[in-house]
């Protein structure tokens, strides 16, 4: 079983080789000429010049009459002047002065008089009310240099002056070529071993927003002479190839071989994570770079080597990032071995930004989706501490309403109600994170959110929540706010094969359970305490999920026979529900957000008409009044 | 000779009267479905659920062997134990998991044995090195609720869980209906009286940056039967229609009559400047607007009306404007009767922001291309005074490079450089006012320039630039960098018809002038004086042009016989040439500057061949030496 090893080469220095490497290839802007109407958002290839003058006459800029100034001198209030038809003519606002005429007279200072005469009040001067030519712009003028990207108003300065047609930079194309014996198109219903190629699409929206163009080739099988014939194809047609997975050193990674035999390669693997397994290199000229099949690591190798090439290909400077000042709430561990970008879900609360660390697997795509920005830990750092000021590298403009922070536990209720809010264009943004009951009661604690959801049972009492507040909060600082009582049970397979009806059934089958500190996971110890069961005595109690549908998602796929959540879980995967407990589900709200505009508009829709039918329909919930 | 009166509403009752009326009207979002791969950028119409988990089945994460975990127990690298083949399978990264296997042991750790067996070094836990079901996306989470703007990660979130078609909020279309007897589509060889109809270009390009589509009819004649034709039209085929022009009280000013015979006029005026010409109104419930026809005005109108309209339709939140702090340049004068709209210029010098503002003409397309920002001045202030600290709101993200304030004389020289330090990629954007020499040492004293262009002569020296500058740095802070030496003569018609020779002989023809504190200004009063004439001698003195082509374009179209200026504009528009002097173009640097790497970058281009050869072919010049 052959394996390779990759390099592991500093970032800096990787990148320092491979723009050098193609600044001496042919990878620059050229020139095409397009219709100015066309042009918004274009780079100029040279610089433009008005063609002609505008205005390119001389126009009026009134209504009213074009007189020769000197024909009106002497005119006053006390003294109006008669001017005969052949001294005047009518003109409107944009019409051209008639030879002969320097002034425009306006409508409102003019009198008509009979036999077509008119009196007016007041002399005029020389090019009074006159538009001259060359007001605006001056035939020769520049209006743009090059390199300057086209607005709205600069291709109406354009017209003005004339330019109907622009030379522009090319826009460079991209082929990327997915690759992969397992990978499909997308579709809605994949096989097993079926992986849906959907890279393709992030990376091609990815350079389109970069303006870049991206071909993207027919998805290639392993095998090399297939690729070998793709890339020469792509080198062909493109201006740069890009090569989707296979670009690590296992069996079916075949990029690298391709590059070294096919041009050059310059580099396999960075010291960056994600996005280690990355291939540089040029194939006749033509930059080819082969990129990490996961996700997260491509679009962070998309970020930090394909983005500054197309902003070498046009020769401009590279967007400023947007950096935001922010407290990590968790503490961030980080390899000496690599550069690490994490990515962060970043909240407002009280004017300060609180930036939640996202899980970190490279396949993981919602950690991208759920991001707000990046956190970059340099190489030579051991991790940062929670707690810490950090610069996060913003991933685009924040939202231009209230953010409203939920940390805890998570119901899908909560989705819920973020997605009312924007459908009645509220302006609440919801920034949730899901860590369990008790993970609300810290976040809470440390300012980190303005409130959590949790369902924590106190074993003693058989009451929910309010005892935790007390020995959490002896000081006040945070109070409840009822939610919805819920039914939480085992879910088992359609048809419940293994005929589980109570906690001591789990002894004979495989469990999956909840993560420490979710409230779910201590009423399942609370309900095996009570049925006289150890932990031990359950297996797959260390198989740990983090939400109720992955719990539901483990046991529809056999993975396990049974898990304890919530019925809306089990209804979407059609398992079979046993239900055991009635919980109360209620948010943990700091005091200092309770008049919060976000947390006031949340509960408004929690207790909405709207909200009650979504409950109905996830079924096994009743909403608690307050 | 009929004409109307506009109303004067402030710009808040305005835009309150017409938002509320909106909101009774049908103009919000539809929805429609789309290929997920094109929908970057689109906003979600409703929530979006995974369909299928991803993985949406077990997927080894490491190129190894399947095992069972149970299978591998007591493995050690002691005593390791071997794998006959019947239990295990040989898998790559994304492979599935054999039935009745839970755990992969990677490459590394696996020796192969003769007879197909394995050895391996350590047990399996279950679910080591395995993608469960679910691990990134479970079927029925919600990937984003209705609202979110579509990312490139989102797209691949959404095909990661099952979703190829999602339901997107349609984009609303606007009617544009340019109007006018005098327009013409451009064109670079317009007749006299023919004005180039470029807004229906700035406002559908303003409209797409917005997530709206833009119908353009055809440009209708100023006929009221004609133009209710057209609006009917566009009111069938489109969510909101903005008539071009034809908004005020004039003659042939028809928007308000039509809108208020074919359905309700709400308002006619508004009290900003510019910009004061608008027509609100609904005809057929669909929104009409009457833009005024000068661009400047009616982008005030786009900005201020139709882009919340669009955040309407969307039911999203504006954009949270971009401001920042400045220093205003120039005292701005504002009216009481209006809110105005002043357009500045934006350079940014040791670390503060200094705004100019630009000329404040409605037509004046050049003071919306060349502005970086908005200055508001509220209603009810008379003005803001130079050097007060303004908050600027910008219309873009700054250039991430350094900014170069040239403030001064202007000479095409500096456009060119401009031009040049773009091509060669240098970050160096080069922000230039035209306010002649003495503008220069004024802008230089302040603060509020790094530079500027000037070529001031001393009468009594017959020298160039040093005696001002001793003058008026008596205690240093700025030097003089030598530019160009330049030829400065009379400016006449092709083939000089009235034979002008020397500045006697512009007492019997119409001169054109430069404004007022420009170098050539001083050098034509000190010309005139040497020929004993008065400027009472020279008719057309009072008629100021701001820049040398300018006055080369007064001269070509007619409206002077003579200027006075350089032989670069001269040859532009092929006028005869009557060389008078040879002047010093320098350049006066704060001293505070000279170290600046945008001042650097700049004489490193003025002295670079390819700007002497870019001198060689305007005319006239000769690079001076340092």
């Amino acid at each position: 079983m052959k394996h390779d090893y990759l390099m592991n080469t500093p970032l800096d220095e990787a990148k320092a080789l491979f723009f050098s490497a193609l600044k001496e290839l042919p990878f620059e802007a050229g020139e095409e000429t397009i219709d100015t109407a066309a042009a918004d958002g274009r780079i100029l290839a040279s610089a433009a010049y008005a063609a002609i003058s505008a205005p390119h006459y001389n126009a009026s800029a009134m209504d009213g009459i074009a007189v020769r100034a000197e024909d009106t001198y002497g005119a006053s209030e006390r003294e109006p002047l008669i001017l005969p038809p052949d001294k005047y003519t009518v003109v409107d606002t944009g019409d051209p002065l008639p030879a002969g005429t320097d002034a425009v007279i306006m409508v409102e200072d003019v009198r008509e008089e009979p036999e077509g005469n008119v009196r007016i009040l007041a002399a005029a001067s020389p090019w009074m009310n006159v538009r001259q030519v060359g007001e605006d712009l001056c035939m020769g003028d520049m209006i743009a240099p090059a390199g300057t990207v086209l607005t709205p108003p600069l291709l109406g300065a354009l017209l003005a002056g004339g330019v109907t047609r622009v030379s522009v930079k090319k826009r460079p194309r991209f082929g990327i070529i997915p690759t992969g014996d397992e990978i499909v198109k997308p579709t809605g219903n994949p096989g097993a071993g079926e992986i849906i190629e959907f890279n393709s699409v992030i990376f091609s929206s990815m350079l389109r927003r970069w303006d870049a163009d991206a071909v993207v080739y027919d998805i290639v099988k392993d095998k090399k002479d297939l690729l070998e014939t793709a890339v020469r194809r792509a080198c062909d047609e493109t201006d740069a190839v890009l090569i989707l997975a296979g670009s690590s050193a296992g069996r079916d990674d075949l990029t690298a071989g391709v590059v070294r035999d096919m041009g050059q390669l310059l580099l396999h693997g960075v010291a960056i994570k994600p996005g280690k397994p990355v291939v540089l290199g040029q194939i006749h000229n033509k930059p080819v770079l082969g990129l990490p099949g996961y996700p997260v690591s491509a679009m962070v190798v998309m970020e930090e080597f394909v983005r500054p090439m197309v902003d070498l290909y046009y020769k401009r400077q590279s967007a400023a990032p947007l950096v935001a000042e922010a407290v990590l709430t968790k503490r961030v561990v980080s390899s000496l071995k690599y550069k690490e970008f994490v990515r962060v879900s970043v909240g407002s609360i009280g004017g300060v930004n609180y930036a939640v660390p996202l899980p970190r697997g490279a396949g993981v795509i919602t950690s991208v989706t759920k991001a707000h920005g990046i956190l970059e830990v340099d190489q030579n750092r051991e991790g940062v501490e929670a707690g810490s000021a950090v610069n996060i590298r913003m991933l685009g403009q924040p939202d231009n309403g209230s953010t409203l922070v939920i940390t805890g536990s998570h119901d899908p209720l909560i989705d819920e109600v973020a997605d009312e809010a924007r459908k009645r264009g509220i302006g609440l943004s919801v920034v949730s994170s899901h860590v369990g009951s008790m993970g609300a009661i810290q976040a809470v604690k440390a300012g980190y959110a303005h409130m959590g959801g949790i369902h924590l049972l106190d074993e003693e009492t058989g009451k929910y929540n309010e005892s935790y507040v007390k020995k959490h909060f002896p000081d006040g600082g945070a109070r409840i706010i009822k939610g919805v009582e819920r039914i939480q049970g085992l879910m088992v397979r359609h048809g419940n094969p293994l005929g589980i009806r109570e906690i001591a059934d789990l002894k004979n089958c495989r469990y999956v359970n909840r993560q420490r500190g979710a409230g779910t996971r201590i009423l399942f110890d609370y309900m095996l305490k009570q049925n006289g069961l150890q932990p031990s005595d359950i297996n797959g109690y260390e198989n740990e999920k983090f939400t109720h549908t992955a719990v539901a998602a483990t046991v529809a796929a056999g993975n396990a026979d049974a898990g304890m959540g919530i019925l809306s879980a089990a209804k979407i995967y059609g398992l079979d529900f046993i239900p055991l407990y009635h919980e109360e589900y209620d948010f943990l709200v700091a005091e200092s957000a309770s008049d919060d505009p976000g947390v006031r508009a949340f509960f408004e829709i929690l207790h909405s008409h709207e909200l009650r039918r979504r409950l109905t329909e996830l079924g096994g919930y009743r909403l608690l009044d307050e």
